[in-house]
């Protein structure tokens, strides 16, 4: 229905190795679980580093050679010259048809940079966007846009609840996602001038089960499946839920050593505190896809170990195989095609009008 | 220096005790504890119910009659016609000068908007902000705004790192507080366009001691002491730290009763964990001020508990004590003289260039 790039899932995931503060081990090492788990995966850095860390483990896996890497301190606008740094590389692998996905842990604005510059963007979206995986008490919230557009116009964010819900259904399984906007403040007229804005788009727009505003606190409360916002707040909503659990369990942990009796109570509560510290942990879930771009791409966290490194092979292998985008283009060209009829409509009253009142 | 209200600590808070979720019965007890704590409090409500309530309790305490109350789902706007509503009587009280301060735990909106139409502005503040304390791992942040100003301009934004170090150095006793942009990214360039505009502000603010773009993760790491931003994203970040702190202490409960083990090391523990809760409990501060009106208002959570009440008045009585608001109106004339100097010395400069060129 679309060109969007080979979805097969006999094509392989093109892991950037280089890209992040433990490659190439934790690359090597999680792409090694996944093919252990059935997933195809391509290394793609330096042949001889790369064919090093595979001997050491008596292990082999293909390799596509890329002689430069961005790293965490260059500048994301770099991918247009650096041809041979390894996100690029691995890019191009899915722009050429080599590859079903990039997957990289490694400088996440040059991810961005090089999906938009190579990929481009797929037929009738305006703006990619990432979206997060956010555990709430009892699964998962989809929050779009988790930081690929700082500053947004609403239609845009119309679209984002689009690719938020087409994700919530083949990622998250839910059938008939809920998608709320944040604001701040439920009632329909509470936010700021974009939110307003946005409120009044999406009560019409196929495709979307609209709950309406939602607060901050709804987020983790899982009001519901997918939360809409703009690259920076939902940026700063993402790292501040991320970082307020990390100090959390710090003051759980300092505060099961403060006495005898604390200690003695943590040992004991061990087991089942690490299955809610685990839950919140980010490598659960191993990298965000961008969405909207004419290929699959996933950007991971610099620290992303090989269990990370895994879960974002599995991750990235699932949505190629539930074709995300060619979904995500159906979507937005439906919406597109309500917003034209209902605009002809409003076009013909007004034209009746004005006969009338001729 | 200024028109200020008076902000003689002899002068007593004014309470309202009708708006919120358990009025009166927080208030009273509340006031009353606060009162055996050597502050003054005059209760603002309906007489013969609280007269009752104070009976019931065989204690007395001032009382300033109002016989109308604002309920949570009125609008903001209606105090402009509803005179006699609790709050806009106990605003009345500290325009009058018959009050320190008015300290509500009703309606937000409407104590805002009572505080900025019957109190005004401080001399040279372009918009009052809502300054919240977020628990950290080693003490408090000031985040400002949390919720009064949706939209915001960069200069706002300015004043507001202004307000909210005055508000450090008085009440979280930080002699030389360090300010935090909240963005998303450290690098200058990073940002959306309010954020990138305000940093080369706050580069050159006097009295304000500039860290730089902080992000997310950095609020409750306790990376700076202020943090910095608009009210949207504050008022987001506010409500998403508490109910995060709650979803993940509902899970800890959870885990504490999954196995026998667990429970009873969850028995042991708990006073330690406890700790933390209370720790993270926003009753804990009691109220928060909006800073930049010309006298002092405080705004609690709906649901506060006599605790609450009590804590509120204790930071009434605290600002009012540090002259807060004689600081805030100082330190904003210091920045408009400071700018007021550069654009002269910018227009000498230009117009000996002009000179220059003639």
């Amino acid at each position: 229905m679309s060109d969007a790039r080979p979805s097969s899932t006999d094509l392989p995931i093109a892991l950037d190795a280089m890209g992040g503060e433990r490659m190439p081990d934790a690359a090597v090492d999680g792409a090694l679980e996944a093919v252990a788990a059935g997933r195809y995966v391509v290394l793609v850095g330096d042949r001889e580093r790369l064919e090093g860390a595979l001997r050491a483990r008596n292990a082999s896996l293909p390799i596509e050679h890329a002689g430069d890497v961005i790293a965490m301190d260059d500048h994301a606008g770099d991918v247009r010259r650096r041809k041979d740094a390894s996100v690029v590389v691995a890019t191009r692998l899915v722009k050429e048809g080599r590859a079903a996905a990039v997957v990289s842990m490694g400088h996440s604005g040059a991810t961005m940079a090089a999906a938009l510059l190579v990929l481009g963007r797929l037929p009738g979206v305006e703006r990619p966007a990432i979206v997060a995986n956010i555990p709430t008490v009892d699964g998962f919230c989809a929050l779009i846009d988790a930081g690929a557009n700082a500053d947004c116009r609403p239609g845009w964010l119309q679209q984002f609840a689009v690719m938020g819900s087409v994700y919530a259904r083949a990622f998250l399984e839910r059938p008939d996602p809920s998608v709320g906007l944040m604001s701040i403040g439920e009632e329909e007229g509470k936010g700021n001038e974009l939110a307003i804005a946005v409120h009044a788009l999406l009560k019409q727009t196929p495709g979307v089960r609209f709950h309406g505003n939602v607060e901050g606190r709804d987020l983790l409360a899982g009001t519901t499946d997918v939360v809409v916002t703009d690259g920076f707040t939902g940026n700063v909503m993402l790292k501040l839920a991320e970082g307020e659990a990390k100090v959390i369990f710090e003051l759980v942990r300092g505060a099961l050593r403060s006495s005898w009796r604390a200690k003695l109570g943590g040992l004991l509560a061990k087991p089942a505190l690490r299955q809610i510290a685990e839950r919140l942990d980010p490598g659960t879930y191993g990298a965000q896809p961008l969405l909207g771009v004419n290929g699959y791409a996933f950007i991971g966290h610099g620290s992303a170990d090989a269990r990370a490194v895994r879960n974002a092979v599995h991750t990235a292998s699932r949505l190629v195989a539930a074709r995300v985008n060619d979904h995500i283009a159906e979507g937005v060209a439906a919406v597109a095609a309500a917003q034209g009829a209902a605009g002809e409509a409003a076009g013909s009253r007004s034209a009746q009008g004005a006969d009338g009142a001729a």
